[in-house]
Formats: structure tokens, sequence, C-alpha cells
């Protein structure tokens, strides 16, 4: 369950490096989605959840396929809600760059680098000490809620 | 259906700007939520799907709930995909500054002013002819094919 499976035949596309990579730290994959934490030092608590397979677009996937990934968007947000209490939770399906569907579920706050702007604007400030140090839990301990939280929504548990 | 309707009580909060206002020219509203286009001329197939109560996240509504809106959702990306044939779709929930939910679905092209970086971060080129004369079809086409998409997903039509 923390091994990173690629898209099966016929969607991998060679190219895309969300077909090849797990695009940063495994927290946790089912047969069709898969939960990462990006290494972001300015925004610690930032995870994606990747469709399996290569679509681009949200609504590429079946009202269905919908309900089941933004349902695991919704259990990382309220982990990162439950265990950090952040000003906002920032979310966005962006894909301009790697057009491999991925949400990012970021947790934004009020001391961060870059608050209220979005994380893709200009830094407001500097932090210290460093951000990861100002959770309320650390990182490990945060992925383990998230993998916990989003391994019940996966089939078989 | 296209009066602005502010939340009713107990939701209401006189200190939002999305409880008092549209937030935008108003394109379709339904008794829980309402579609609107952002004044934006760099982006000017820019929508923003806004929940009629104040809530500030998405893990704030039921699961029946995240489903309407995220129809709703793909319904206006769906309609912008097939008007303009955008490079990208880039759909966001940030809510930063004003935390009352609400998503963006903007339409990307490969020529835009940022492409491929996110609205929210600096401009990469200058457009000219005015993005708005690139798009296929006029905003009041594109906004009256919106109205119909959506418009069908609403209660009593």
């Amino acid at each position: 369950m923390s091994t990173f499976l690629p898209p099966l035949f016929p969607s991998y596309q060679a190219a895309c490096e969300l077909c090849r990579e797990a695009g940063g730290a495994l927290v946790f994959q089912s047969a069709s989605w898969r939960v990462i934490r990006a290494a972001d030092a300015s925004f610690p608590a930032f995870y994606r959840v990747v469709w399996r397979a290569h679509v681009s677009e949200w609504s590429d996937l079946s009202l269905a396929e919908q309900a089941v990934l933004m349902g695991v968007v919704g259990a990382v947000e309220r982990v990162l809600r439950d265990a950090l209490a952040p000003t906002k939770i920032n979310l966005a399906s962006l894909g301009n760059v790697v057009a491999h569907l991925h949400w990012h579920v970021i947790a934004r706050f009020d001391w961060d680098s870059h608050f209220p702007a979005p994380v893709w604007a200009g830094a407001a400030r500097e932090v210290a000490p460093p951000a990861v140090e100002r959770l309320a839990i650390g990182l490990d301990e945060l992925d383990a809620r998230v993998a916990r939280a989003v391994g019940a929504l996966a089939p078989g548990g």
C-alpha cells in the first residue's frame, strides 16, 4: 500500500512525470489514486491527491470518480484542520505544467511566508523559526494520520 | 434566477464580501449556490462558483453538498472546454482573503499572460490583441451557455 503503482496501459504516458514517479513522498496509494506530500520548506503541510490514470481534467472523470477523488481530498483537508488548526485550507487543481489530474491540499497559516497570497504568488515575509517547527505535530505523525484517514476510504481499507 | 440572493440567517456575515454582494457578474443563482464571472482582462473566461451559505472550508459541506457544488464546477468546466478549447482548466478554492467558500474555474491558454504559471503568479508576457478578442466566442454567449448548463442542475431548473 506504500508502493508507487504507475498507471496501467492504455493511460500511461512515458512523458508524464506523474505517470513515471510518485511525485513526492508517498503517503498512501490505492488502486485508483495516491496521496503524496510535497517537499516544500515554506509550506510543509502540502499534500497532493493524484489520480492514478493519466487524465488531464477534472471533467474527464465520471461523477462517481469525482466523488471518490473529492472524498479523498476532503479527508486530507479534515486531517490538516484537526491536527494543525490552519488559518485556511487551499485546494487547487491546475496542471499547467504536469497535465495529469492532481489536487493540491495545503494548510495555510497567517504567519506563513505568503499569506494571504496564494502559494504561487511572491513571498510576503521571511519565516523564522522554519515553518515545519511551527506545526502542532511533526510531519511523520501528520503523514500517519493522513494515511489512516484516506486508507479508510480505499477499497479493502 | 438572475437576482443576487444573500445568505439567510444564521450564516450571513455582514463583514463578508461574498455574503453582501454577488462578487462579479451574476450568471446564474440557485437556492444554494451561484455562478459569477470575474472581471479580469487577462483571464476573461474566469468564473466563480460560490456557495450561498457562509462556510469557510470545503470540508464544512456535507458529502451531498460537496457533490452538488462540484457538479456545478464540473458543468462550468465542461462549457469552457467545449466552447473555448483551452490549453488547461484551472480549479481552485483558496479563500485566504474572503473566507467564504467559492471555486475558481479558469480557462487557461498557452498564449495567456501567465501560462504555464498560475494566474496568481507574475505575468510572463504581454498579450495583444486583448485576451477577450482571442476567445472563440464572446463573453455574452459564453455566459449564456454557462447559465444553461448550470441552470439544468438547479432544482426546478
